[in-house]
């Protein structure tokens, strides 16, 4: 069950002009499953990606990486099941071997396909049932299928994950909906997050790359559901350029900062629905971080609290177990070297709106028991300032219960 | 349960001329349990040490680093049941109120006492009691009582740990004799990790502290139960200089070789030893990392397998699971850049003795039942080889299983 979310209704995300979707049932690794997606673009639409930074990434994210580097990308084809990581070079043919087929299909070069694989690792890629699905969803390509193959992308998931927006840019209606997947890095084996997310806004290539990584950076960049990044995690975003706004391509415009807001909105509520589908996940925990030098060391403080197996079984069991959350912060400069001069007497932390630990301890007026209470609701907000700086981060993530060793202990299956 | 470890009886832990150790129980948080312990120091007598570095650490490591800088060590007073940390400018009060009541029982300045303290974080250390309970400490003064004060130091830990050693140097019989508590970052706030080790031999201030720092990177700094960094760990080395042996002053010689190996040896027994009592430790595991360019990024890749709470509860759950393992070796990079140009292709995997991946995939030879057969003894080695150097490195750690949630969640009690 989920941390306060549901899948939206199919009617609230908005069709994408230029984009079509399919997803169909190829076998991959289960029957009665749909298993296969295939995202359609209209010519002259720009791509761009953010990719793990695993050094064992998947044969896909390679191919991903090659073939936006030359750009004119017409397709994305993403199965799950099989996540053709750690596969050496027989996956790297797998994954080329998918493209080629795709491309057969619609008619373009097999350098014009995106392939996304998740779901178990160290497994080969079966590219012939993948390629007798294909057929099936070519004949299912539709602008509106946005929630039928956000179901399709599916593992370990418990609940599918959408967003949409529509904005207004110089006059013109934009849309930007999006889809994503993950719950952790993953039930034994499965990998792990892909988010993808389009827009008919009309953007420069190097407009678009500075949005992607922007809006990941707020996004699906700060979560954590067991600190662990997988083989496969990828994050895309498509601009068809259809909606007849001026092309976007200074990033100080107000057209470019309003586009990256709405990418942003959708990325960041993807990247919460993950958080709070994580595996086991009882509660959602905003660790917010401000008055830090930069954001790099105000995240690094985030991270520390939010991976900390400590904190987060507290979290679960609701024990305003202030001493960890501090640890936790003067462990941090193991992430950022920065914080080696971090003055813990300047460091305050608030659990909601009640101040717990200032001055290098405890604050003389906190009570227990309203730790104890700021501890109960499913949505908690940790704040921490550093005080030293004007920067700030907010990093996403989830306790730790019973169930996450339970999922994660339980034999691949 | 500790995995596969038990207490040496007494007779086992030689005394070290020029030590005497007595315990007591203070009544400093609970009644009826011995949390008290004073060591006393030969005049002459050197100390080093390595501390937290943890940005909270506590009044006690403050006071101790500063203490030590100053040289002429006398006496040790530990306390368990409360950290005094996190508790700002009182907690130094209080920590040097401590080592003055030392000192006036023993006829020392109060800069010739190293004070430490674990137990729960953010709480008033009640250095009245911790007065009061001193003489009886100071009654109980014996060489023979190591093993009786290992048992003091205790917190959460289920089971003392000690161990001792006897080498010949130049001639003479040198005893070095050790003790350790700790048992993860524990127990709802119990912080955290004291060693305490001693030598009757003669070595150099300068030598001393080198043996400290190089005894403590291949034993504590090797080991991780949750991966955190508590706010009081502290590891002490003595020297009491009445072995007759001549002093040990360069690191070259054999002699010094000899007494690094040995405290070295003590130091890993009682590092394993907190690991195999690790909170809710079924299996205890060893990640042998080779064939890397240093030895830093060797223990960087070994700290981001032993921190995994995927690859730990696969540990747990005894499944093979390769593709944790290889993700957490991709994901090394986080701890140390180096290792963002590492060749998976090159990175070699072994389960005990079963080579299960290579060339970036899994062996064509390894079948998942000899996995499943390496992962179920109570130890087991995890040996990978990055194919890049000559350097190594290992660190030890436990696996994460239902109890250690328990524990953890638990209300402090």
């Amino acid at each position: 069950m989920p941390v306060q979310y549901s899948t939206p209704p199919a009617e609230a995300l908005k069709p994408v002009r230029g984009i079509r979707l399919g997803c169909a049932e190829a076998g991959i690794r289960k029957k009665d499953r749909r298993d296969l997606t295939l995202i359609d673009l209209a010519p002259g639409s720009k791509v761009a990606g953010v990719f793990t930074q695993n050094r064992f990434c998947a044969a896909p994210v390679h191919l991903c990486r090659r073939h936006l580097a030359r750009g004119d990308i017409r397709a994305l084809v993403i199965n799950t099941g099989i996540a053709n990581a750690g596969t050496g070079e027989a996956g790297m043919i797998a994954a080329e071997a998918t493209c080629i087929a795709v491309a057969r299909l619609l008619s373009l070069a097999p350098e014009q396909v995106l392939p996304f694989s998740t779901g178990v690792i160290m497994e080969p890629l079966p590219v012939d049932r993948l390629e007798r699905g294909l057929p099936a969803c070519l004949e299912d390509l539709e602008p509106e299928n946005w929630h039928a193959c956000a179901h399709a992308i599916m593992t370990t998931d418990t609940v599918a994950k959408a967003a949409s927006r529509q904005i207004s840019l110089d006059g013109q209606s934009v849309t930007v909906t999006g889809m994503a997947k993950g719950a952790g890095m993953i039930k034994p084996n499965m990998a792990t997050m892909l988010g993808f997310v389009a827009t008919d806004a009309a953007v420069s290539q190097a407009a678009l790359e500075a949005i992607v990584r922007e809006a990941a950076d707020h996004s699906f960049n700060c979560i954590s559901v067991d600190g662990d990044t997988s083989t496969n995690d990828s994050f895309v975003l498509i601009a068809t350029g259809l909606a007849g706004n001026p092309e976007i391509d200074a990033m100080d415009s107000a057209s470019a900062r309003a586009l990256l807001a709405a990418v942003t909105e959708v990325a960041a509520e993807l990247a919460h629905a993950i958080v709070r589908d994580g595996e086991g996940a009882t509660k959602f925990i905003s660790v917010e971080v401000s008055g830090g030098r930069d954001r790099d060391e105000c995240r690094a403080v985030g991270y520390s609290i939010a991976h900390s197996p400590l904190v987060k079984t507290a979290f679960f069991a609701s024990d305003p177990n202030l001493g960890r959350i501090l640890a936790a912060i003067g462990n941090a400069a193991q992430l950022h070297p920065s914080l080696r001069d971090l003055d813990v007497d300047r460091v305050q932390l608030w659990l909601g709106n009640v101040l717990v630990a200032a001055d290098g301890g405890r604050h003389p007026a906190y009570r227990e028991e309203q730790g104890a209470s700021a501890m109960q609701p499913q949505e908690i907000a940790v704040r921490v300032n550093l005080g030293r700086g004007a920067a700030a981060a907010t990093v996403w993530t989830c306790d730790f219960s019973y169930d996450y060793v339970k999922i994660n202990a339980d034999y691949r299956s």
